[in-house]
């Protein structure tokens, strides 16, 4: 049987590797199981949690984990932001796109979010700051969508989802506009059968950078992204959405929920309590 | 009627501005015509041409014009290039694609380039120094073919048509590689009813760049590429293939002919004689 695993965190209970002790809680990639043997020489991101009182343990998962860095790699440095940029972010309450449009509006943007519920863009608005926020499944012309919010254009589009939305952007985008290629989790970009991106021409004449990226390059400012972030959230300034499932035994439906968008911000599975 | 304009030099017969004497040579926007009525002021490439004995008049159309800029420009300024980097150019044959080709090899990299004719293919590799080309038209398929030359992938590829092929090497590209986006002129980039972009999806995980760009970006180094151009051609360095028309009656045929491929090297229209 294949086992499973995600980013997720654990209490030691042993270890032969004098960096990790007994009572430690470390993150790290980590299987689907209550008790999960990890080598440190393979888990190359296995990294101790230095636990505070002011922040929900689960917080590492998401705003201090992988995602929440995935966001302040992939602002900070692929999308270039200066003070005044519009920005655009893509699944914008998920567990990736919640820290980029804070954090974008902390830089002094103009941040708009599409999200797949009517819900879900009432907690851009609300609760994460977004300037405007709109619900993709209602627009009958995502091109129409996004000249309504950005009738000057898009200095930055942060792309979570591929296929039709990015294909609208493209269109929208500023001279010398930058898109991070985060993830492209849109049926489309998933299916053979799609219908592909049709105007990456514009990135001629509009002079754009498309960039893909990972946050395990940028591992050398983790600390930082750490302590920035932390901070932000300890001030007040970040907030942080999560959805969390109960035992294991959900896993697999909280999974599957992802794809069509049933979560709402970043998804966690709780397989024991702290 | 509408006027038609293109690329060209022309001689100086009379100016009320000073920097353009009866009898110059200039280069930029000139009209399909035989007297053309310029504007210094809205025609920003307007310049001067240094005649040199060693260089033919023509050259300052390609080689040393706006094609020949376009390659130097985006090959080292979007392109990033390392000795020993794996290169791919389509339209290797062309006004811009000759030239990118050759500052690759003299950069020390590894160059392979696709065009559409065996007549072309050869000159890519008799004259142009390629290390190998192909010719798409008989290949059933692109990715394969590029899996052929580019076994351990692509660092750089210089674009100059989109479509199948831009698909086709964002397949084989390696980790980091970049991609210069300068012309999509195959048909179906410029087809609406065309397929699309399909393997974008490839730049996440191997974190590629696609940018974009235009030479008139890039004019503070134009001094510098027309000093080391004209010197590796004096070197015997690069050379440079020219299609030349005779007269302006053969200028929407020669236009046209660019579309399939007809000319063989950069087309030039000769409407008078020096």
């Amino acid at each position: 049987m294949q086992r499973i695993e995600g980013f997720g965190l654990a209490r030691v209970i042993d270890s032969d590797d004098t960096n990790y002790k007994p009572g430690d809680i470390v993150s790290g990639i980590i299987g689907w199981e209550e008790y999960s043997l990890l080598r440190s020489s393979d888990n190359l991101q296995l990294r101790n949690i230095q636990l505070d009182d002011d922040i929900p343990l689960s917080y590492h998962l998401g705003l201090l984990g992988m995602a929440g860095f995935t966001a302040y790699a992939g602002f900070n440095e692929i999308c270039c932001p200066k003070k005044g940029d519009s920005v655009f972010v893509s699944a914008a309450c998920g567990a990736v796109g919640q820290l980029v449009g804070q954090l974008a509006k902390l830089h002094g943007c103009y941040v708009v979010g599409s999200a797949g519920s009517k819900q879900k863009v009432e907690i851009l608005k609300n609760e994460l700051g977004y300037d405007e926020a709109f619900n993709y499944k209602e627009e009958a012309d995502l091109d129409t969508a996004l000249k309504r919010y950005f009738p000057e254009g898009i200095d930055i589009y942060f792309d979570n989802v591929g296929g039709s939305m990015l294909d609208a952007a493209l269109l929208n985008m500023k001279v010398r506009g930058r898109i991070a290629l985060c993830g492209m989790v849109s049926l489309q970009s998933l299916s053979t059968s799609s219908q592909g991106i049709k105007n990456l021409y514009s990135a001629i004449y509009k002079r754009l950078r498309l960039e893909g990226f990972l946050q395990s390059d940028y591992l050398h400012i983790f600390p930082q992204f750490l302590e920035n972030v932390k901070r932000y959230y300890k001030e007040g300034k970040i907030v942080y959405v999560e959805d969390i499932s109960e035992g294991l035994d959900l896993a697999p439906a909280a999974l599957v929920g992802l794809f069509s968008g049933k979560n709402i911000g970043k998804q966690v599975v709780r397989v024991a309590k702290e």
